[in-house]
């Protein structure tokens, strides 16, 4: 596990989007989040407090989060000697980034000689076990999408956060390095050996009370060619009591091929139960969670009820309408 | 690729079913096997002609492999005094134990100094690209099964011979450990990083001729909570034009999960199908492959017969029968 809270180190991130997981971290913990350290002309602000090194590690940070994914991954120079200045004062360092922390000779060195830990999300840090499929008590409940990227992740942390609210017992359970760098554990499932996959999901989200909802990070899709495996994994390890399907209406085509489209979201339905049954056979789809960032309100109002009909599921966009009613689906498991 | 022919070093396997790999070898690729390499004790014979290393390598062998899976994937003291004076001899060696060549320091030491390659087919030496789900010419089969380790490569195997023989253009695609050993290359693909596993399989299974076959050997299996997500990163990989549906009827329960059961051969084919169809669509289920070793022939025969009209597709067991109904089936599309 990271150490929390976390000073969020946006560096010289060109514009808002590059601050996508420091962004994550603000929505989803801001009680993790201390404050933010931006390099001259960052382009990218949180809203949120700033602070130097110095008056962050006086208000109690533990971890200076790299919240920025720049392009090709790199850690530069001229991060370095922010980085460097940090261990000196006895930071861990946290980074989701292509470029691992200790693959730098030089900020291992130091910090090894100030006992500091440099983690690296992308990578596993466990011998995950293969999946046994033996049946764990405690509800699960998993976001399956009709493509990448749909606001899987988004979804979870909006029903975890609701329970939360509601005082029932619920774990968000993330499976990518944004999810892992917020909540500060998880497994990088894109990152683990095929054979472990399952297993490491089994590992992720163990037994637990009865009346206990993991929310698990969904990954890919079953029906992008690319990641469906990922998927599957997911699918069969998390043993969903629960799924809710996920969807982006404005699409043109399957994230990154252009020759593919998105399947309806009954045959999405279909498909993800079928195959979740063979690892629960008492699982249920409980909601529809759409993404509608890109429409106009009323556009995505008018959507939610036309799907809603459609489907006879709960349909809510958890970040413009809440996660209230799907979170009144999962209860009523 | 690993150089071709073999002597086939058995060690000192306690029985035959130790010399899985060798067997499979000698089985499916019996002109890369020159001869057989037995230490004091071993309990397994290939039936094949015995050859001290300087006999083999008079006789053209280029590569020492290990064809025995001992249990805990060690390479013993006893094994390194045969491994190291084959290195000296300007053996390459080849394995698929756990145990990795290229971590024993001193015959990676005397591989180098005689210029010498080792060959640890466990682990990949590419790095894979991701997958693009882009169509590409020539056509390609799959078997996926009820359950792992049902048949699924000696069914692909057995098709590639019979296309052979009837001059079509054929290629098996290895898929494990045993399949690498046997053809000389392939992606061992339950190592491979979650991400990359599809596109794994579509560097295997490149453009090739309109009348050339892939015959992609399957792993693990759809309804395998531990490796499903290993077999769809297969189907969607692998862009399958036709797949044929292996069962072992005589199985209790699926492999190492007491609590599962296989599916019907109906929800294999619907399952496999959809979801196949979603990187090629005009993909179809032509065949059923059944493993019957462990029943009488007149049984073996009787089932096939009762499976083939239940389910209206050519139905053999390749071993015992032929794969030529499958063949023709194939041939046919």
């Amino acid at each position: 596990m990271i150490k929390t809270p976390y000073l969020l180190f946006l560096g010289d991130a060109p514009d808002q989007l590059a601050a996508k997981v420091a962004i994550g971290i603000k929505d989803w913990r801001p009680e993790n989040a201390v404050a933010q350290l931006r390099m001259d002309g960052c382009g990218a602000d949180l809203g949120i407090v700033e602070m130097t090194l110095s008056e962050a590690k006086a208000a109690g940070a533990k971890t200076l989060v790299i919240g920025v994914a720049n392009r090709g991954g790199i850690i530069s120079d001229a991060w370095k000697v922010v980085l460097k200045e940090a261990l000196g004062m006895g930071y861990d360092l946290a980074s989701g980034l292509h470029n691992l922390l200790r693959d730098e000779a030089d900020l291992a060195e130091i910090a090894a000689a100030n006992f500091c830990t440099l983690h690296d999300v992308r990578v596993p840090s466990v011998e995950y076990p293969i999946a046994n499929g033996k049946k764990r008590t405690g509800k699960r409940c998993l976001t399956v999408g009709t493509d990448c990227s749909v606001g899987k992740m988004y979804t979870a942390m909006a029903m975890d956060t609701e329970m939360n609210k509601r005082g029932m017992k619920s774990t968000f359970r993330a499976t990518g390095q944004t999810g892992i760098l917020i909540t500060g554990g998880g497994v990088p499932l894109d990152a683990v050996i095929a054979d472990f996959m399952a297993g490491s999901v089994e590992y992720l989200t163990p037994s637990n009370d009865e009346d206990h909802w993991d929310h698990i990070e969904g990954q890919g899709s079953l029906f992008h060619v690319s990641y469906s495996g990922v998927t599957l994994a997911l699918v069969h390890g998390g043993q969903p009591d629960a799924l809710i399907l996920g969807h982006e209406p404005t699409r043109a085509h399957m994230r990154g091929l252009p020759e593919y489209q998105q399947p309806s979201l009954e045959t999405l339905r279909d498909t993800a139960l079928a195959l979740a049954r063979v690892g629960n056979p008492a699982c249920q789809v409980v909601g529809i969670s759409v993404n509608t960032q890109h429409m106009s309100h009323d556009a995505a109002v008018a959507y939610l009820t036309k799907v809603e009909d459609r489907m006879g599921l709960p349909t809510v966009d958890p970040i413009r309408i809440g996660a209230g009613r799907l979170v009144d689906a999962l209860a009523a498991i």
